[in-house]
C-alpha cells in the first residue's frame, strides 16, 4: 500500500527506508530547504543508508499528505503542535492514520503527543511506534521487536499489520499513555547513564535501571496508566539502545557534559526532562533520578555530587 | 565486631576483604586442600585483590563458626546442602546468623537457598546479600546498591547496620523468595544475553530484558512472591553486571558456546536454569526465555534457530 513518512532526519529516513523494504509504496517528505532532503534528493545517502530510487521525495506537504492513507510520523517532537496547525490549515488529514515515530513529551505542558494531536486535529487517529532498534543495526539487517500502542486495539493491529516484517516484530502496546511517557522519559535515563559513563561509574547503571522503571512506574500509575508499561518494549526494552550503545544520543549526551566535551545539539531527554518535572508536580509524584538529571542540565549543579547522593543516599526499602 | 566468610573463592575473598575494609574483625575460611586458600596463605592475593594481614585465615570449619556471631556463606549453591549437613554434624550454627551470598536454586528440587537452609538446620536465621556490583570496581573504590533480604525484617536491620558502608549501600528486600528467585534467574537470563552477543544481535538485549523480566515475574507472583520485586536490585538492577559487563561469567559462557570456544567450567546459570524448568512445571507457569536456554545448553538444540524463534515469534500483546 502507500505510505507518506513526514520527516527525513535519521529515523524518517529510515522508515521511508523500511516501508519500501517490506514492499509497500513510499513518499518522504522533509520541509522546503532542508539539508536532509537536499543530500538525499543529491545522492540517495545519508549516513546511515541507501534510498531506492523507488522512494519519492518530496518538499510538498499536500502532496505528501494526498499519497496515502498512512502517514508515518518523524520530526522534531517539540515541533509537533506546530505541524500540526500546518496540517490543519491545509486540510486533507482527515480520515489518515497517523502513526508517531518520536519520542519526547511537550514542553512548557508536559503534554504526551498523541494529545497534541489530538488537541489541534480534533478526532484524528493516531498511534505510536516505539521500542528498541539502532538504525545501524537495522539496516544491516539485525531484526528486533518494537512496539504499536494506540487507543483504539483495531487501529493498533491494523498498524502492526501494515508493518510487520522479519526485521521488525510487534508487540501490541494496550497502555498509550504508559508506552509514550515511558517511550520519551527512556531519553532521560539515558543521559544519566552517560553522565555515569563519563565519571567511570558505569556499574551504577544497575541501579539506574532498577530504580529509574521505579520512579516512572510510579508516574504512570497516579496519570492513570499501567504501571507495568514501563517495564516493557518502549521503556526498559529500549534500555540496552539508550543505556548501553555508543550509538545513543542522549547517552552520548551525558557523557560528553561531564567530560566537558562540546555538544553539536542538545538531546531529546533535555526538553523532555523539563517536561517530566511539570508531571512531577502536577501529580505530587516523586521523581528523584529525573530531578537530579534536571538539575544538572538546566541549573548546572555538580554532577558528580548530585548523583552519588542519588545513588548512595539512606537505606530504604527497595518497594519505595 | 567479629565477622566470619565461609568460602575463598572470588566472592568469599571480596566479602572477607571487604568486611575488613570497613572496620569488622574477620576470620576466611577454605575447605581443607582448597588451592584458593594456598594462594591466599602462601601471597594474600587473588586475581582481583590483596588481602590485609589482620584477616585470619583457616581451613579449620568449627574454629570459623565458633569465631562469630555473623556468618557470611559464599560457596557453590549445589554443594549448600552437604555443606549445612556437615555444619548440622558439627554443631554451633545454632543462634548465629547466616548471609547467603550465592545466587542459585538447588537442581533436582528447585528450591530456594535460605529453604535447604532451614530444611537441614532447623530454625536457622538466614538473610541473602544480592544485588549488582563487580568485585574488581569495589575494589577500586567504586561504590554500588545491593540488597539484603530475610523473612524477619529485624534480622534485615541488623545485617543492613553491620555492613552498609559508602562503598556499598543497602536497600531492604521485604520478599525474600522474589529476591532469591530473581537474583538466581538473573544468571540465566545473562546466558541468554551472551549468545545473542555470540551471533552479533545484542540489540536483542534490550527485547531480552523487557521479556526476561516479565516471564520471571509472572513466576514469582504464583509463586506467592511480590511481581515487582524481580524489577528491583536483586534481578534488573543487577543486568548492567549480568548481560553487559565483559566480567561476567554467565554472558561470557553463552557467548563462548555459541562462539565454540572452550570454556574451563560450567557457570551458575546452567544449574539454575535447570531448577527453574522445575518451577515452570511445578507452577504451570510458562518460562519461553529460560526453555530456551535450557534447550541449548541441555539438549544442545540448534541456538540460532532457538533465539530467533523466541524473539520473533508472532506478535501478541506486550501484557501477556
Amino acid at each position: 500500500m502507500n505510505i507518506t513518512v513526514l520527516g527525513c532526519g535519521r529515523w524518517g529516513t529510515f522508515h521511508a527506508w523500511y516501508a519500501n523494504h517490506i514492499g509497500h509504496q513510499v513518499m518522504l517528505w522533509g520541509r522546503p530547504g532542508s539539508a536532509h532532503l537536499r543530500a538525499l534528493r543529491d545522492t540517495r545517502k545519508n549516513e546511515y543508508l541507501t534510498l531506492p530510487g523507488e522512494v519519492a521525495l518530496t518538499d510538498d506537504l499536500a502532496r505528501a499528505l494526498s499519497f496515502a492513507e498512512v502517514i508515518v510520523v518523524s520530526i522534531a517532537s517539540q515541533q509537533l503542535r506546530s505541524f500540526c496547525a500546518q496540517l490543519r490549515d491545509l486540510g486533507g488529514w482527515s480520515g489518515k492514520r497517523f502513526v508517531l515515530c518520536m519520542k519526547g513529551l511537550e514542553t512548557g505542558t508536559g503534554k504526551r503527543l498523541t494529545t497534541v494531536m489530538q488537541e489541534e486535529l480534533d478526532g484524528v487517529q493516531t498511534a505510536v511506534w516505539v521500542g528498541p532498534g539502532h538504525v545501524q543495526d537495522f539496516i544491516r539487517g539485525l531484526p528486533n521487536c518494537m512496539v504499536i500502542a494506540s487507543a483504539d486495539l483495531s487501529l493498533t493491529r491494523d498498524l502492526v499489520d501494515i508493518f510487520s516484517s522479519p526485521l521488525i516484530r510487534f508487540y501490541y502496546g494496550e497502555d498509550l499513555l504508559g508506552t509514550e511517557i515511558g517511550a520519551a522519559a527512556k531519553n532521560v535515563i539515558g543521559l544519566a547513564a552517560g553522565m555515569l559513563d563519563g565519571f567511570g561509574y558505569s556499574s551504577l547503571k544497575g541501579a539506574l535501571m532498577a530504580r529509574g522503571t521505579r520512579e516512572l512506574s510510579r508516574l504512570i500509575e497516579k496519570m492513570g496508566g499501567n504501571k507495568m508499561t514501563v517495564y516493557g518494549l518502549s521503556h526498559l526494552g529500549d534500555y540496552e539502545a539508550t543505556l548501553f550503545s555508543p550509538h545513543s544520543n542522549n547517552r552520548r549526551f551525558g557523557e560528553d557534559l561531564i567530560a566537558g566535551r562540546p555538544f553539536a545539539k542538545l538531546a531529546e531527554g533535555v526538553y523532555t526532562v523539563e517536561a517530566l518535572m511539570d508531571l512531577s508536580s502536577s501529580y505530587q509524584v516523586e521523581l528523584p533520578i529525573c530531578a537530579t538529571v534536571y538539575e544538572i542540565v538546566r541549573h548546572h549543579k555538580d554532577p558528580k555530587e548530585q548523583l552519588m547522593q542519588l545513588f548512595l543516599r539512606t537505606t530504604k526499602s527497595e518497594q519505595a
